[in-house]
């Protein structure tokens, strides 16, 4: 998908809802745990209550893989379910040298035929580009994550006195374009969004860390990009986790109100 | 394997090669591409023609899972096939928040039970800590790799006047111990090797970057440690890709012997 799908859905549907699928099956309800392929049947669930909500859809690899080639095909199921109307972001948060991001660029862009893939900056620009040859296929580099250890190395100061996650800004800004590069920027790291917006004005923008992680959807709101609206924010937990499918609908719902209200109230539409 | 295990086979075998698996469907014989499963034929056949002269395996999950889930099932079936007598690493450079760190660790050490995962360090200690929980395990984490990317960043300075590498370095020390972490350290940037060594007398080195990227064998011999021998040297491209079996096992047989040499001198052996 495009940056002009992706913008024209936001304002059609008045959401940048992301929906991340982590199912854990310590947590999902007893009816789908006794099915043939609970992964799959509790990710069409929670599907089935958000599509009208959000944008995105952004299945975390990790709880498949926990259960090898069979939760690998629950992914490939969950994908395939999921269809061309919503942006799929594969959480994978991949990074390794030419050839084998080559390999890794393979299993989600065409293997999986996802629209994009999360991915760490530490190996550097050989292990970014491979992914950028994929027209209409995105690279959404990890710039300043949400969880505590972030600040073990993403916010020390480098030598040129900016933090570590800048520079990976301003690095990955000299790889790609605003047409296939996002960066992940933790909710709960709202003060470094004004650093990251001046670099990067129009560039999307994935945002972990709302709820359970403590970062407040309207606080996002200067923050919107007036070109691409240029924020995806994501929600897992407080979304998947909310009760039966008629609760998950309506978290999904408020949120998406509350998106509307800011959509609106910005005059983006 | 432990510590202690895999040190004594390093001893016993005279050898301390590592065989990085990964099979590129565009470099394999004809013969095996014709298999039915060409991505286990081709690793059982460098797994029969090298385990006499390794005392590890690396197979390269994005490789696999460039084909989906029937990947990971050659994965599955390629780990199984390697058994318990060779150290198994899954070359994987992941790195997420501790929830999902945690089914990464259920995928690699429960699930495909191997020995040791590669991880990425940017996200800090939680995204390292889950892996450590499990006895007998290992994380190996990215210090200094051997792409060019690894110029990127890892070895930009930091305010504390060390580079990022170092830095991370650090870190990783204080979140394991001798016992269950190992660094990946490229063989092509072996001056960096004076200040790791310093920093991390005993640890087991990965050591990729030998061969087609330029590192040379004799050159890490002062970097052995003593006390546990402390690396592991990586062969994929130079060994997998040298012909047909035999070619292959003569190879494996060269650089054992190479590293034979090495350790007698070195006193090891």
């Amino acid at each position: 998908m495009n940056l002009d799908t992706l913008t024209r859905n936001i304002l059609k549907k008045g959401s940048f809802l992301c929906v991340g699928l982590d199912p854990d099956l310590e947590k999902i309800p007893d009816y789908i745990l006794s099915t043939e392929d609970p992964l799959f049947e509790f990710c069409k669930m929670v599907i089935n209550a958000t599509a009208e909500h959000c944008v995105a859809f952004k299945p975390n690899t990790a709880f498949f893989e926990a259960f090898g080639s069979k939760g690998w095909a629950s992914l490939e199921r969950v994908i395939n379910y999921i269809g061309k109307e919503h942006f799929v972001i594969a959480d994978a948060k991949r990074g390794d040298i030419g050839n084998t991001a080559k390999m890794y660029a393979k299993a989600f862009f065409e293997n999986l035929n996802v629209d994009a893939v999360t991915l760490s900056p530490y190996m550097g620009k050989d292990s970014v580009l491979p992914y950028l040859e994929f027209p209409g296929k995105w690279a959404i580099i990890l710039v300043k994550t949400s969880n505590p250890g972030s600040n073990d190395l993403q916010v020390l100061n480098m030598g040129n006195n900016k933090p570590l996650y800048i520079n990976v800004l301003e690095k990955s800004l000299s790889w790609g374009t605003i047409n296939n590069t996002m960066m992940v920027v933790g909710a709960n790291n709202l003060k470094e969004f004004d650093f990251i917006r001046e670099i990067a004005p129009d560039h999307f923008m994935l945002v972990p860390g709302f709820g359970a992680q403590g970062g407040k959807l309207g606080d996002i709101k200067p923050y919107l990009s007036g070109k691409t609206v240029g924020i995806l924010a994501n929600y897992s937990r407080q979304i998947i986790y909310a009760g039966d499918e008629e609760q998950i609908k309506d978290q999904a719902r408020a949120i998406h109100q509350e998106m509307k209200e800011m959509l609106t109230s910005s005059g983006f539409i």
